[in-house]
């Protein structure tokens, strides 16, 4: 264990039938709301009405920013903020997953700053104050909702960076499983695999000898968000296999797998950043493109964890420790193949042509994180297990 | 998974070295503390002085109210909630284990009403509003640093009940396990069974056929308990286990292993209480002695999950699912006498002659904490199978 300091704030409601607390959650944030939305996916499914009505009911006046992109852009982001700061909103409603939580933080905090937002992500500027943020949770793979980062795409650079401040935990997280009924199976795979991706960083990257709370806690819901995405292929009306996967998504990215065990590297997403931050594919997506290839890199350095995983996690037998963990990472590939998540640069249709440029583009983001283990030659060598 | 509110706003400033952060975390709240703690073993430990020197380096004025019991005493309560309120203290710092945090918490809330605090405890009045309150955990096992619990004994009727309050957590929670290191192996031995019990409550008693994000929490936790006494057994200043031992603690009762799966029906506390109560031993010590003699009790009427966890926790190999629980048991019973904790009324040098008056008083508290499941008889037979 190493020393640390866990500070959660964000407040919880979860359960079906929580939608219809909104409003009065909400009021207490003042009278005018900013509400951040995707496209058309809340209206057709008829909670964009219900929460407008909620709203309504409480008398809280509501100025509406739709658009937000699967991978959200810096231009819409700096779109909202000007809106905010000219209609003068006192809090912010982000209804949808990730990238619609992600882009109302971003709003919050541009909101309360004269500089350019992009800053905050780029280093130059941190984060001194954000607009309260309160969420209601369509879509269970970021665990936004219940932490204090962010993740914006610049468009005209294709860097797709984030960034964390305590200031930007949601206040309020409706989360509703009853909404995600209908999220279709592709989708659901993909943030399966997201959120599979949150617990696995830190498990195989910390260099505790001994962290048992820390890697039981990953063992856990990593098997947990397993055996409820097959509930759910099984029947995706499965309310209870949607509600476990919907907790444990943000179980998995809230802080509590880290706490103990140091800042997690995050070479999977530094890897996977440029293949949606270029190619506009889901976040889950590239994550199963690059883990099998991380993992057997890094199997080749020390197969230890990967060993472990393979026994504890995906219940395969022991044999040498080097045999264990490849038949895991074959095993947790399959799986990815099984649930719909391409598994290489070819199944996701991007082309190993592009390789150079991808390279260069983690690269830059390798250095912006301080990920020293990972110069070009090393991502090179990675995304080449990955073709 | 049930419908849940998660709120846990308590800061956890946790690791080696942090109680030199105590003065600056302090300040914030205010000029006028009370500090509260036991007796002696926080002044031979040099923590007392370290603590009231950081304080003054911040200027904060400091009321000492000490002489905490460890089964904390009403009587004692009210005398400081007396001092709090003459000496107009704006926060409350707790120097000591889970009775001085909650001995701390009552005077918090008894001195914003001028109600009788037992009111609180009893059901008649509920907490409006509290004093902030600060921690210094020296003891883990109650988890109170990090929730909004709460238990005291009224001496008079020998009545030891608790009480709940989103007003009650503790803002910030330093959490040094250096200073742990010398805690003797007994009371390390009944922190630990205190913390199983608060897991093992939910885990056994809940009434979800499928929970698996609470259950493996909860097992990976038991089972990280038991092996970090076991380090500490082998080694007392082993700083890891002692880390490990703290988290762990704490993260069996924060809110977080019930979440979902209803509120927890707490029988062994049930149970415990009134040994405790009655004859002032230490809290662990009684859970281990009511804590076998139940899970038989519960094995009579469904063994399941009681196989499970013999299975999954304490790593016996499965036959028929009555044979596993039955060595379960066994096996969870003489871990507890190797760690020293008795399993027996005898053992604990409690007269078997007192069982009527036992029972009445668990009766009582069965009662008050609505658990419909066990009237007297009930109580009474699981009591024979722990004497």
């Amino acid at each position: 264990m190493k020393n640390f300091i866990f500070h959660n704030p964000t407040r919880i409601v979860f359960g079906e039938g929580t939608i219809s607390k909104i409003g009065k959650n909400a009021k207490a944030f003042g009278g005018k709301a900013l509400m951040v939305y995707g496209r058309s996916s809340i209206k057709r499914s008829g909670l964009y009405s219900r929460v407008i009505d909620l709203l309504r009911e409480e008398a809280i006046e509501i100025v509406e920013f739709a658009g937000v992109k699967s991978n959200p852009s810096l231009s819409h982001l700096r779109e909202g903020i000007e809106l905010a700061k000219r209609q003068r909103i006192d809090f912010l409603l982000a209804v949808g997953g990730g990238s619609v939580i992600d882009e109302t933080k971003a709003i919050a905090a541009g909101a309360m700053t004269n500089g350019d937002v992009w800053d905050f992500f780029t280093g130059k500027a941190t984060i001194q104050a954000a607009l309260p943020v309160l969420t209601i949770l369509t879509l269970p793979a970021s665990g936004s909702e219940m932490n204090g980062s962010m993740v914006i795409t610049n468009e005209d650079t294709r860097q797709k960076y984030g960034f964390s401040s305590p200031y930007l935990y949601p206040r309020i997280s409706v989360l509703d499983p009853a909404v995600t009924c209908t999220i279709p199976l592709t989708y659901t795979a993909y943030g399966a695999v997201d959120a599979m991706s949150h617990l696995l960083e830190g498990y195989f990257t910390h260099k505790d000898t001994w962290a048992p709370i820390q890697d039981r806690y990953v063992e856990g819901l990593v098997k947990t968000i397993m055996e409820s995405t097959e509930r759910i292929f099984a029947d995706p009306e499965d309310y209870q296999g949607r509600a476990t996967m919907m907790w444990a998504a943000t179980l998995a990215w809230n802080g509590l797998a880290l706490a103990g065990v140091g800042k997690a590297g995050l070479p999977n997403h530094m890897l996977e950043h440029p293949l949606s931050g270029i190619y506009d594919i889901p976040h889950g997506a590239g994550l199963s493109v690059v883990i099998p290839g991380w993992m057997k890199y890094v199997s080749g350095k020390d197969c230890r964890k990967i060993a472990r995983f393979a026994e504890n996690v995906l219940g395969l037998k022991r044999d040498s420790k080097k045999s264990t963990a490849e038949k895991g990472i074959t095993a947790l590939k399959r799986w990815f193949e099984k649930i719909g998540s391409p598994t290489s640069f070819s199944a996701a249709n991007i082309p190993a042509s592009d390789l150079d440029e991808i390279v260069e583009n983690a690269a830059a983001l390798a250095e912006l994180w301080g990920l020293n283990d990972y110069p070009k030659e090393v991502i090179a060598e990675i995304y080449k297990m990955c073709l």
